[in-house]
């Protein structure tokens, strides 16, 4: 399948490295056709180059617009070479075999960002070079189509291991990308003038019912990043990620392959800290599992009844650094959920951050950046599987984004909003009107965090630190209770009995996490109950319904965010339950005022931020 | 900016409309030049057409590869009207000018659906239409470009109002279409290259670390259909539901304006009842609050009980129809989360299951058609803006899925699977390993809902109805846990003291539902107690722990679907307590002979299907 290349018509408008290919070519005995500016570059050179007007005898006319535009040209791309009739044709009229057409397209959209006016810009669109390169890309079969001076090597190597001729794996793998390419250009073309058509003809105000739109394409242009395994499932491929041509992916990959999920969850776990840490101006951290936060939290010290729920050594405590204690408190809102998550930082990464980490099981990470020490621990996780991403510096996303599902593509604005004090504390409409730090902190942390959890969804924060996430239910009331068990669960850990637990030496982390949560609910199954046991040095007495109702009376102080407005007043009576005393909502339901009455009956202070937070 | 038309060059693959189209430009005076088929079917007809080749005098040949790639053809479409050495030139070289071209391309994934080879996929390649179009519509100052009998109305009207001329306005708006088609046009083959040459080169297993691909760029192209209000929240703005260029929508909105998130739970809802009439034969109904089911069912008879517990009046039992019994049974899973729901029923609506709907605030609706009066009825629905949405016969949405987020793209083949009763019964792991024909129904209708509920979830299926969706969770033991909590609800509302109630007259039925669910969950604070007994003509008495756990008891026969393997038996423990006698998982765990030991202590049969489901 090795093509010897005869003749090469050459017109390029990046000439970067065409003498020396043009040479190399002319040292294959390549005939070289050219035109304008390539023609006249190649001869300051030395070159013997043929006119294309020579060759096809046609004058040039229309000020150059139809130079190439000539059968003699598309002939001699397009014909099939051993076709006898074919043959007989071009030589009756003349035409002569071109193996090999080198040309680029100057990018459209560099015209557009350059500021030229419409008018320029529909001038600048070339119209000979894309029809040149689709002909030489169809019959690629016989001929080679070169698009970019980073080709040039690969080709001339291809070349000279070939006695001056292709191979078709290399001359269909340049197809395709010529075709990509063309796709690409008019794909900018279409966009641009579409833009253009919408500034002069938008309405004042868009339509609020679904209209017909003037029926413009929207072309997205991606560029492949690195393949994945799969999707959301081994059996879901192919998959991969790709980048929007023209601007690069948030993340480095520094160890391990993430999957279809991991980057999802980093993505979200990602933001999530980046705007804890603006909101709070501390240092963050999150732990994700299923495209929601198990926790997330920023550096707060820990009391001491903390440090010992959260196995923290007396020693160790005074020695942690705000990044390890960040993420001690995102991986201790739900440690049975946080099993195997994907975590983010909002600061670098430490030793001492990464020493924690290696305790817990976790799939990977991303932060932006690491120190050598904490690289290394961090690369010899899971067998050196650990995923390590480091985010990019004031990344800059697009601002709309496009999502495919079963045939409707949904396109919206960023969900952009930032959160501040401001919003917790402009419109405080309950009877208590007075917001502690602590509390704006923690209402904060709740709704940004509820910003990233699958809708609906509430949060509760405590010291800085998600306590009960409740994700992706169905009604509003669903996640308070779900939430709220969370945050009793949480709270309850801090328990005398529960910190007494008398493990067995070698029960593993985790297990010790998971044994407490029974301990907790303790609605053992006779099977269940043997195997729990087994645990302890002996079997623990029973934390009564009685011992646990008067622990959480004691809980206080915590705060609620709900990502939508309360619709009734219920899901205040839930929270009631669990010591909350301070309440952040979009408000705007009919029931405001008697959700606002049941957050006075409790004593609670509520704001209304104004601003919805369904995630999708 | 009107321009009139002279000459048009005619060359259409997709005859439709050609004939009376090319009529009314020659009433217009047009001259019309032709090709092969098109000119013959013009000339049959008994119009006057030129042949391109007499009007370049260019004899034909290479079997007709470059009949219009000619300087005569392109320069009649790029010269600029009214330059006057333009003009000298073309009357010089016998040029005329071309002001319409009328083609189209045929679609190029529609060769490659035909089951083409590469080569004949390849030979299909246009590139004499392509050329001619992106002259045409790059001189869209005075040419038109028309690609598409769709368009020829709106031309020939304003051709009509324009003695003959189209205006500036159409002409770009036409340009951009076009180039749009020739960006999705040369992506489609660049994408079909791209992928035979990866069927070609792929090594025999994925690479397991990220490396550069070949870089050739993905262009999806989007055509607009209707503007959004706002996204996922009301700040996101703008935001826009699009099809892929060259497809349709799946749905047609029959009324309403449907939203953001209604569009996504109509895309998932109706999915779901589409594959479970698939899998059980049976008319399917599902009921979605934030993208995943609050539950689906199939249309199976109700036992009295049930009548009794989701308020069906005995005289009305008999007359349910298919669609009705299963949205009333997709609907009654958790009645408190389906307020508000977007629903999907897999036949077409009827009057039985409109007058249903007519009771419960819903927000819309998805369906393969309507009966009259079921659309009547549906219409005046929430004061004639509920969502009706008409899904179209046989759909097939493209087969990869492309999703931004962050920027990065996230691409994945759709998760196409098709779970049958195959997939439940080819390997049965446990001593019991016998499934009846009820059973295996119930584990399809389970896993296919969970198919579309966002991960982790599990579902709980009875009598071919979820009664316990759980959605979202970071823990699959929480998952089991949240659902069987609503598998308790949902049994003990058919407790006898939950059926008697004494509720008083004028309770609305959606506070009836609530205030049965408080009763089960009898968790009352005192402020919610005394609002909560006031429904009533008389406090009812409280329904015990001990009431509850030997009225639960009772309950058996319930099979569970998990969307991925259980890594743990604690989840079968948790199952055992609400009657689970079947369970569906894919298996692969390395505890899978713990979780089969688990079901064996408690009687269940459980079967591993070997797909994991999860949906993000």
């Amino acid at each position: 399948d090795v093509v010897p290349i005869r003749r090469a018509l050459i017109s390029v408008s990046d000439k970067t490295g065409i003498v020396e290919f043009a040479q190399f070519l002319a040292s294959q005995n390549v005939e070289l056709l050219s035109t304008g500016g390539t023609a006249k570059k190649l001869r300051d050179a030395g070159m013997t180059v043929k006119d294309v007007s020579e060759y096809t005898g046609a004058a040039e006319c229309l000020d150059g617009r139809v130079k190439t535009l000539h059968p003699k040209v598309h002939g001699g791309l397009l014909a099939v070479r051993g076709n006898a009739q074919h043959e007989a044709q071009m030589k009756e009229q003349g035409m002569s075999f071109i193996d090999m057409t080198i040309l680029n397209l100057y990018p459209f959209e560099a015209t557009v960002k350059s500021g030229a006016s419409l008018a320029q810009c529909v001038e600048n669109i070339d119209i000979g070079g894309p029809s040149m390169l689709r002909s030489t890309a169809k019959n690629h079969n016989f001929t080679t189509i070169v698009t970019d001076p980073a080709q040039y090597a690969e080709i001339q190597a291809e070349m000279a291991a070939n006695s001056g001729g292709t191979t078709l794996a290399l001359r269909r793998r340049l197809a395709a990308k010529a075709f990509a390419l063309t796709a690409s250009y008019d794909s900018a073309i279409a966009t641009h003038l579409a833009q253009e058509m919408a500034k002069l003809e938008a309405p004042a105000e868009p339509p609020t019912v679904p209209t017909l739109t003037s029926k413009v394409v929207v072309p997205r242009v991606y560029q492949p990043e690195f393949p994945l395994k799969y999707g959301c499932n081994p059996h879901q491929k192919p998959a991969m990620i790709l980048s929007r041509a023209g601007s690069k992916l948030p993340f480095d990959v520094l160890n391990g392959t993430p999957g279809y999920i991991n980057l999802l969850d980093a993505a979200n776990a990602w933001q999530l800290v980046v705007e804890l840490k603006e909101g709070t101006g501390l240092t963050a951290a999150s732990s994700f599992k299923h495209v929601s936060p198990a926790g997330a939290a920023v550096a707060v010290p820990l009391s001491d009844v903390e440090c010992q729920a959260y196995e923290v050594k007396p020693e160790d405590r005074d020695s942690l650094t705000p990044s390890a204690l960040a993420y001690l408190r995102a991986r201790n809102a739900d440690p049975m959920c946080s099993f195997g998550d994907f975590c983010a930082v909002s600061d670098v990464v430490d030793e001492g951050t990464a020493k924690y980490l290696k305790k817990e099981v976790s799939d990977g990470i991303v932060a932006p950046g690491y120190t050598p020490e904490a690289l290394e621990i961090l690369k010899s996780k899971k067998g050196g599987k650990f995923i390590i991403l480091q985010a990019t510096d004031n990344y800059q996303p697009g601002d709309v984004e496009y999502r495919e599902v079963y045939g409707m593509t949904f396109s919206q604005k960023r969900n952009d909003v930032v959160l501040t004090k401001e919003d917790m504390t402009k419109q405080i409409v309950t009877s208590k009107n007075e917001l502690s730090e602590g509390a704006i902190r923690d209402l904060i942390v709740a709704s940004i965090c509820i910003k990233y959890t699958q809708s609906n969804s509430v949060g509760f924060a405590k010291d800085g630190m998600m306590v009960g996430v409740g994700a992706g239910q169905q009604s509003r009331v669903d996640c308070v209770k779900l939430a709220g068990r969370k945050v009793s669960t949480w709270y309850l850990r801090q328990h005398p009995k529960v910190l007494a637990l008398p493990f067995k030496e070698g029960v593993k982390r985790q297990d010790r996490v998971n044994a407490r949560v029974r301990y907790i609910e303790g609605d053992f199954t006779d099977e269940e109950k043997v195997r729990w046991e087994a645990q302890f040095s002996s079997p623990p007495e029973a934390l009564t319904a009685e011992e646990k109702a008067a622990f959480l009376k004691e809980a206080t102080g915590i705060s609620i965010s709900s990502d939508a407005f309360f619709p009734f007043r219920d899901s205040i009576d839930h929270a009631s339950k669990v010591g909350v005393s301070f309440v952040a909502q979009p408000g705007g339901s009919v029931q405001d005022p008697q959700v606002t009455e049941a957050c006075n009956d409790y004593g609670m202070a509520m704001c209304f931020t104004g601003t919805r937070l369904f995630h999708h």
